[in-house]
């Protein structure tokens, strides 16, 4: 009981940070994705295909968050954009804290796009507001389709799902309809986006909904925002 | 600092939790395993397959642990082995204490190997001994070759890595020696297994020696359980 008081209590802490973190995102006019999954779905490929195309249209900067290691960084860094790193050393999750003291270091003047990259875990982070506007789940059609309802915080907290690792449909057991089924069964209004990294499958429609998420942010058209 | 001290408190007592468990195991001459990996890295995949191979040569029950739904407890009830589902209800992790409230509801009379199967999840399970005799994780070969340095914490605290997967080494970029290479910087003792549950590769080599931990267990010669 003491427990789930304490727990209580720090998402609680966490979402007055996370509104605070929100302000700071507002002030600078820069619009904030949360993205989360399992490790190994694919985030830090979605990130890499979509600087590639949106790098010369937006000014974008990326927070990596990692239990160890900086190698998805490096790999973000390679795009020239500003990168900052966040080691959770065996943390499970980033949460508002984290994210606020990461702003320290980095200058959000002219940002219009911050893509936060989560730890790979598909439970923890569900429910962790970091002040973002969306948080973006993937899932990668090699963890089967079942896995909005056995994971369901995650997909009912998120407003956009990916469905990375298209190319490899005919390899595995995974019924895609079934999968955007079920994880509409979880949340009903999620975006739904199909994707493959290595074949460059589906990266430009990701890529054209977040560039007009961004302009219609910038505008001031925040009725729009999901 | 107060939030580190509960951690330490609730990690202790869970430590204490697990002793008793492992008392339980030790009395009915149970062998028991704790499978973790990633959400969709093929955990009750590969235990269909061992059940396959050796319900009929071994007395089995497993335990499943899930965020949500009894959807592997009820592939693995279709082998005719002894199930208890755990829900953990949005819970990252499975503890000892679970466990133990588990074994209520099994009759471990002349069960020689328990399979807990935990949560999705390659962070927050790392720490929490249920009191199993081996820990065992799987990391798939969709999930690159970088995870062990990655998450590494659950790397160390594993006896034995099964990768999984390796019948689509041919469409993803996952190159098995560093996979392997990586794994056994983090621990040089590992034991590694490759497998395919589609193609059903290495599942034989596998439950051979899962079958020889088993037998070594029940006649006493504990000095061989890793």
């Amino acid at each position: 009981m003491s427990i789930i008081t304490i727990e209580r209590k720090v998402l609680e802490k966490n979402d007055e940070l996370a509104s605070q973190n929100r302000e700071v995102f507002q002030h600078h006019g820069a619009f904030v994705l949360n993205v989360v999954s399992s490790p190994g779905s694919g985030k830090t490929s979605i990130l890499e295909r979509t600087l590639e195309r949106l790098k010369n249209k937006l000014r974008i900067a990326v927070i990596e968050g990692d239990v160890q290691t900086d190698f998805d960084a490096q790999r973000i860094a390679a795009f020239g954009v500003p990168v900052v790193q966040i080691i959770t050393n065996g943390g499970c999750h980033l949460d508002a804290k984290l994210v606020h003291d990461a702003l320290g270091n980095l200058d959000l003047n002219g940002i219009q796009l911050l893509i936060i990259e989560n730890v790979g875990n598909l439970v923890c982070p569900a429910n962790y507001d970091l002040g973002e506007h969306t948080k973006v789940v993937l899932a990668s059609t090699t963890e089967g389709d079942d896995k909005p309802l056995k994971y369901p915080t995650m997909f009912r907290n998120a407003s956009v799902l990916i469905v990375n690792k298209i190319d490899l449909l005919p390899y595995v057991r995974c019924d895609i309809a079934e999968l955007k089924n079920n994880a509409r069964r979880i949340n009903p209004s999620l975006m739904i986006f199909e994707t493959s990294c290595t074949k460059q499958e589906g990266i430009d429609r990701w890529c054209t909904w977040l560039e007009e998420q961004v302009h219609n942010h910038s505008s001031g058209n925040t009725g729009k925002i999901i």
